[in-house]
């Protein structure tokens, strides 16, 4: 416990914006894939994360389990910071790209922001592209009030 | 990037062993619902953690989602450290105890490394016990190989 004051909602969504311009910043992406009849497996990746025009866009290999269950089932849970100065997102698919068919001003605001590019060579790749419904963000137990800055999409402070 | 030379596994299970006796050390928590019909869905959410005999022990609110999704489908997956510098645990429920039928020693030790006692009457917890099956570490790129110190519950470093 760190003692400090809660935040204003203002306060909060400035520094979740200024998380999400952060050059290089990485974000935690838990996604599930549910077998027929087996349990139901949450898979958890730190990634890197680009925002673009209110979008949370990441890149990872076509093959992935985090591709696959996003593509799939079409929502992610993202958690963005550390653990006691937390924005979490809760986003649903809006497009995803393969490394053909991605719009070159998505792919290089991605490369500009993230530290690679993964038109690079390296690998197959797909650009997914989420659009958040529910934005969180708190320090500590003192900031669990009034946590919620979007709702359905929109936001509300 | 660093540029720092990859770390040994025994360098690496050294320092995971650290990260999970640190006090009051949070942990990433993502575990998997999957309604009929429905979208898998993933949740993650950051929790208190302590490691008690080869176990991470986590107490969340008995009718939270993670403690649902966990002891339905029996397993988890956890991701300790920062985005860079990072341990991911696949975890399967080892026991799940309500705070009647709690070991004291293990509510003792918890409490003793979270910086919070669940029995403190705040509200109905359940403390789960979670058994790792594979614990994977890695900064960079370049320790993407021979990132995994634990396989089949087994270290192998």
């Amino acid at each position: 416990m760190t003692g400090a004051e809660p935040r204003s909602g203002m306060q909060r969504k400035a520094d979740t914006l200024a998380k999400l311009h952060e050059p290089a910043i990485d974000v935690w992406v838990a996604s599930a894939s549910a077998s027929e009849g087996g349990p139901a497996h949450a898979h958890l990746v730190p990634l890197s994360l680009a925002w673009i025009d209110e979008r949370v866009v990441i890149a990872v290999e076509s093959d992935s389990r985090t591709a696959r269950n996003i593509i799939e089932h079409g929502i992610a849970r993202l958690a963005l910071g550390r653990t006691r100065d937390v924005v979490m997102i809760d986003a649903v698919l809006d497009r995803a790209f393969d490394l053909d068919e991605v719009p070159a001003a998505t792919a290089d605001r991605y490369a500009a922001q993230s530290d690679w590019d993964p038109r690079d060579g390296r690998g197959q790749f797909v650009f997914i592209v989420l659009r958040p419904e529910r934005i969180q963000a708190w320090r500590e137990v003192n900031e669990l009030a009034g946590r919620t800055l979007m709702r359905a999409g929109s936001w509300v402070v």
